[in-house]
């Protein structure tokens, strides 16, 4: 169902990073559903996580381990969530961490575990530990694509990016790869994704890129409003390509920032494409508000709306849904008669009310295509948003009705 | 579809209140789409109307033709919300009030107009002003029952509450319709909803009476979080029973308020009963919240959580979603171990986690039924909410995709 989606992606390795995946038996069917991902020393990691109070077992470890020593390995399953499950979640998590530890020869702290599937069965740290082994002799540089499609829960396609940048004369790749379809409403990162670039950048640094980044990209994303509990993105610098990026700003600085952003976008991007039973790609921009904040307010109130998400299935423009959602988004003192609004190019309303050039068979045509961008124009400032989303169809309604089944 | 609804309710007249109904062919089909309601003078009348900052032209013109002066009649629409038409919309409504005010030799600020249906369209007021003349001669005040069928949308049945009490000796009358099934999620006001009494009563009084009821009634539902333009909440004294509620306090005010709000309450679980596609009617039940705000806004964030419905759809127990949402509320200072969850009367999460003593096949059980209470204990203060809402299910999907065609 993934909504132009280019599954022919090639993903470069990166210098210091060497990955192994393999089926343990806890994700149903015969897939890979654990991979295991090792880091040079040297390398810096930055890592964001989810806002959900009820955060996962996985995600007390490795922020608790993240915030220590720098990582030597991360272990990350899919099919089962390790969340919901009380302490024994940290133990059992605990326990595949120790034993990567001892067969990585480092300590504990240096493994962050990481996890994504159903919430509040156990985790089967058996079948895990039994795997490790095997991972751990079969690491190797290119393991990113099967590494990607490991890590897949509800998503019908692997999600992965690569990009090259020269920087005085030297190549800097960045690698990343993400996963999610439902449950996506991410708030402070995602539900999995895992980047990595062989930059020599300050753990400052990295970690103030990383934020910037998640902010325009996995935090700009909504298929559900559904923030998971097991959201983590991880960004690895490991040093390797001969470039420092000594400064915060300057053209080297801004070339990598760019191009990490833009990574980080096709990921988040892409992760709506794929969103459960997406069969349309919206992108809702606000313009010209007071602040944006309130221009993201407005933006996610649109893209929740279960009738407006409907509206975009049956290829309706029953653009008073749109209208009706920016009405109650709860913006203070919003005039209405001073807003715009478009489906692409087509002005739909203005001033508050239809457009009076709009013809139904006009939105009809644009309502047809498979991407579309609502365009919501407050005038009432100068500060803009935008947040991607899908529809709501039959399909959505059947995944998750079936998800355990 | 309507989950648990007696539609064989009979609604007693209201002393002073007369009604009619037509079809004016507004709305699609065979079906009366019209109605005209009667106010005797000295009667007071109280409204709510909805906080979305697109309101519809009639809530514009019903808002301010209340503040001047006690009405006559209401004119009440279905088919057509007259919302987002801009000044057209006013000009529309407007002069149907006029006619009204014709006919019925009064002020045409004595005329508030009521309109629900599809959003952008104009308003067909020439069918109205031909319909009214024979609206006005049939007047009668065993008019509810057709009138509650009158005003439906996608309504699957008709509404309405009627409640008699006795205040020393002599009997009190209440009675109220409603309409609603989506785009509902009110804020100050439901869709639409008149409730009529004979008691008699302040203006203050009234006012005041309303807004408590409507907090705990139709401020408590939501079926897709979509607050409409058009909401609007109208409670009629017409002070014809001969009981005067002086005080705002003691036995009487007490008997009073507690009747209307139980009529109210009755009102607002109906439209949830039938919201779009229900299969399911769900309480959401927060305790022992710090504070009022913070258990609806937990209560809030599972009932529209699209994967907290989908499960209630599939009778899937996946009380993993449940737990999920709480933890993204955006309650300060959660302490996720303190949490106990309930599906009826069965524990499903305890301390935070699954409840040692769950079994799936008992969750499976408790889901089955038409009827599901999920309590959700926070344990950090004595406060509690109650939101009602309903599942997510295919033919909510189909109904709002296939709106307008």
């Amino acid at each position: 169902m993934a909504v132009g989606l280019d599954q022919s992606f090639e993903l470069l390795p990166i210098r210091g990073i060497r990955l192994a995946s393999a089926d343990s038996g806890i994700a149903y069917g015969d897939r890979h559903d654990l991979v295991l991902m090792a880091i040079e020393p040297g390398s810096l990691t930055a890592a964001v996580f989810t806002t959900n109070a009820f955060c996962a077992a996985p995600v007390e470890l490795a922020r608790a381990h993240l915030a220590r020593t720098a990582p030597r390995f991360l272990l990350i399953n899919s099919g089962n969530a390790n969340a919901g499950v009380g302490d024994q979640g940290l133990a059992d998590a605990l326990r595949c961490c120790q034993r990567v530890a001892h067969l990585g020869e480092c300590s504990v702290e240096q493994v962050l575990p990481f996890s994504t599937g159903v919430i509040g069965e156990r985790l089967p740290a058996d079948r895990i530990v039994v795997a490790l082994p095997e991972l751990v002799a079969t690491l190797k540089a290119d393991g990113w694509s099967t590494a990607a499609a490991a890590i897949m829960t509800t998503d019908t396609v692997p999600k992965g990016v690569s990009k090259t940048i020269d920087m005085d004369g030297t190549r800097v790749t960045l690698t990343g790869i993400a996963k999610g379809a439902g449950m996506i409403r991410p708030n402070m990162a995602t539900m999995l994704s895992f980047i990595a670039t062989d930059v020599l950048i300050s753990q400052r640094q990295l970690d103030d890129l990383l934020k910037q980044a998640v902010a325009d990209s996995f935090n700009s994303i909504t298929v559900d409003g559904d923030t998971s509990t097991n959201d983590a993105c991880v960004l690895i610098a490991t040093g390797q390509a001969g470039i420092v990026l000594e400064e915060d700003t300057g053209p080297a600085y801004e070339m990598f920032s760019r191009a990490l952003a833009e990574l980080m976008t096709d990921l988040a991007v892409s992760i709506v494409r794929d969103g459960e039973g997406a069969t349309r790609f919206i992108t809702i921009k606000v313009e010209n508000a007071v602040d944006r904040d309130e221009a993201r307010q407005v933006a996610y109130t649109v893209a929740h709306s279960p009738l407006v998400k409907t509206a975009f299935f049956a290829a309706d423009p029953n653009w008073g849904r749109i209208l009706a959602a920016v009405g109650r988004a709860g913006v203070d003192h919003l005039d209405t008669k001073r807003i715009a609004i478009f489906l692409d190019e087509l002005p739909i309303v203005r001033a508050g009310a239809a457009d009076s050039g709009y013809a139904e068979v006009a939105g009809q045509a644009v309502m047809q295509r498979p991407e579309i961008t609502v365009r919501i124009v407050l005038n009432r400032g100068d500060q803009e948003a935008i947040v991607w989303t899908t529809d709501l169809s039959h399909d959505y309604v059947r995944i998750n009705a079936e998800y355990r089944t």
